[in-house]
């Protein structure tokens, strides 16, 4: 493969000139795909549908510590989703707690909360005249969502391939007491797939905040989705790291079923220290009765114990699989060596992120709309939706079939490889 | 009967000998009662079993917008649990938006909003001086906690036998900008049991607020929760009576399943304005990606549509019927004409309300307790748990058998009894 940037403008003309041929090709055909968001397909929420039968009319819903799921109490969570969602945690089940059906609810709660009561008697953030948070970049739109609504500045921390540019968090974390809080996906991260090596895991544990109110939001969304039986990441666990440097309360830690059972009527929990979790509590009691008991015990009863659950995903697995395959591969195949893009294979998660030459990721999937594939926009990893480089891009390979996505990668490549020389010839013409 | 205040000391002591033996005599029996709080029996919870059944591994789980309810999308509801809901509500289906399990939840959430985003583009609440809440008591006592919890200044409003008292409502709405809103359980409410009339509900929705954001938080939690038949309550829709008097945007009405399918585990909703609505779905955007979209359907596809909810309410009618029976006949066989306590008959709900003499309350709940019979807080149904005349008690009688209420109500009049001769001879000790 010759790289785009040593060919002659003759070449790049002759190859675009192809490439428009393809591209118009395969935009005839009038097609309609979806690389944007993280959902599980049809054939992965087929897994769990047995957990539809695990309660029924003649079932006892009566909890192990001897409630009856229909009715009101029990704030916290029920006894046996406890122990299932700690383990796959990985903390003590007392220091954790059950919400409702979504881990991004818990932490949109968590921000809301200290917005207003402050966080463990601090002052209440409202009050303040600036909050900051950090973001490492490219993360997650939704959290960077919660955070903007709030009128919480953010601050870019570039990824590196470890986990975040450490140096810059120490730095901003330690001198800045406007800055409360990071957002992390530390294991397979959205978007690049990414797991926090156990430096940065220890960096983090051993951070020195100026703020008191400071935390690291841990969103371990992707903890356990491997797509790998043999080679898995692992993430050092933040709780007792930040307990073993005697900053036990500098951490919550998100997780729900979203992606195990069905996404929107899973289960949610937050890990957090004993005095993090009295202050969480205080404010249940106010906002709510009890979340979703019989959905819990449903859950508790379908998967039985963390073994159950580690088995189901590798059903997950078996399925997400060949698609990440068919991107990865498609991508090397196509891409490979022409310098007009990089990404990275990861182990797990939902994503595939891509680095297109800068100032193309716009253009990119604009063009690939075009011919009827549907990306992440453009931005959306990057708070305020501004990517400075505009080249980031998120791919989704869940949802679309292994076939659907043999095209839409197609027509992504194809859009990169159009837009890159277009780039090219442009600075050439700039510099002629 | 003779009125206590009638007799004679001797008389009274002589009484108070007779009731102090059938005091200890029930006592001696060491029993464990709860007439606490409004908790749906075993029998009611039994009512919805097969609810259990309607969703299964086979089953079809698109709803009627062509999505998959297993998987992430649909921000506000499903359509079908709309219109049921819309139903139970009583407004048209595109005014409602469905959350997750409980509506108390939903309060909390457009309290916590009104603080950190204000009201369709008014000033955030956290940045006032002041902000004030109408409380009509005796009242709910959640209602009254998330107000607490946020700092809002609480002031009470007395009830009549028509609702709040609405020249005072009237007078404070329309001359304090602090006022920002008023808890009403405007149907059977808690803890009266008493439906605000025709001339109530026109009352609330001609008012003119000083406040551009203040808005009526309408907690119809018991709507269709009716104990009779042939006697029912009707209220005047407010949403519509708001609409017509050119206030479209002045009130929040909320509802939920607890108390029809399971507490807990049923949906909950908010009905309002288009504008108001716009508001909400902004900060939905945010908060979720979606609630339990199953549990929508489930409910959806099990009650069928109104009509099939209000022929299991009268399953739900006719065993709590016999409950308040059992309590409003032994309070009028043992109190009445005593002069030392009033209630009102309700036709719906899940409480009746008893006033002592004033100075009494807590010495009743105490006594009770005593003998093993656990009543709601004196002072529960108050802002700041402070009854200022220390007479009101609320009295739940859903979660006991008849069995076990036969005897908590005796324990009960005792202890009213007890505790009054003691409040009178003590004053006639004073007056000596």
């Amino acid at each position: 493969m010759t790289p785009y940037r040593d060919m002659t403008k003759e070449e790049l003309l002759e190859l675009k000139s192809d490439l428009d041929e393809q591209f118009d090709a395969i935009k005839a055909k009038g097609l309609n795909l979806d690389m944007s968001r993280g959902k599980p397909s049809t054939e992965q929420l087929n897994l769990s549908m047995e957990m539809m039968d695990v309660l029924r009319s003649d079932s006892d819903l009566v909890c192990e510590e001897g409630v009856d799921c229909r009715n009101y109490g029990v704030l916290d969570g029920i006894r046996e989703a406890k122990q299932l969602l700690a383990d796959m945690m990985e903390v003590p089940k007392d220091n954790i707690v059950i919400f409702g059906n979504s881990s991004l609810n818990i932490m949109y709660d968590t921000i809301s909360r200290s917005m207003t009561q402050g966080v463990m008697g601090s002052t209440p953030w409202c009050r303040l005249d600036k909050v900051k948070f950090l973001c490492p970049v490219p993360g997650y739109d939704r959290h960077f969502a919660i955070t903007e609504y709030f009128g919480i500045e953010m601050i870019n921390i570039p990824m590196t391939p470890t986990g975040p540019d450490m140096d810059l968090v120490e730095e901003y974390v330690s001198s800045d007491p406007a800055v409360k809080g990071i957002w992390c996906v530390p294991k397979y991260s959205n978007p690049q797939g990414i797991t926090y090596s156990d430096v940065t895991v220890h960096r983090f544990a051993k951070l020195k905040p100026a703020a008191e109110d400071f935390r690291i939001f841990w969103d371990n969304a992707y903890g356990i989705h491997h797509l790998y039986e043999d080679t898995q990441d692992y993430l050092l666990e933040i709780l007792m790291e930040c307990k073993k440097e005697g900053h036990p309360d500098m951490v919550y830690k998100f997780a729900s079923t979203s992606k195990i059972s069905f996404p929107g009527s899973g289960i949610g929990a937050i890990a957090a220290s004993d005095a993090n979790l009295a202050d969480i509590r205080k404010q249940m009691r106010i906002q709510t009765i009890g979340h979703d008991k019989v959905n819990q015990l449903r859950h508790a009863r379908y998967f039985k114990d963390i073994h159950g659950m580690v088995k189901h995903m590798k059903r997950h697995a078996n399925v997400m699989r060949p698609k990440f395959d068919i991107v990865l591969h498609t991508l090397e195949k196509e891409l490979g060596g022409l310098g007009i893009g990089n990404w990275l294979a990861p182990r797990g998660g939902y994503f595939i992120s891509f680095d297109s030459m800068n100032g193309c990721a716009k253009q990119i999937v604009a063009k690939a709309k075009e011919a009827g594939l549907i990306m992440t926009d453009a931005g959306a990893t990057f708070p305020y939706g501004k990517d400075p480089a505009d080249s980031n891009i998120r791919i989704a390979p869940s949802y679309p079939t292994v076939e659907e996505l043999k095209t839409a990668v197609e027509i992504f490549t194809l859009s990169v490889k159009l837009v890159s020389i277009e780039k090219i010839l442009s600075e050439m013409l700039g510099i002629e």
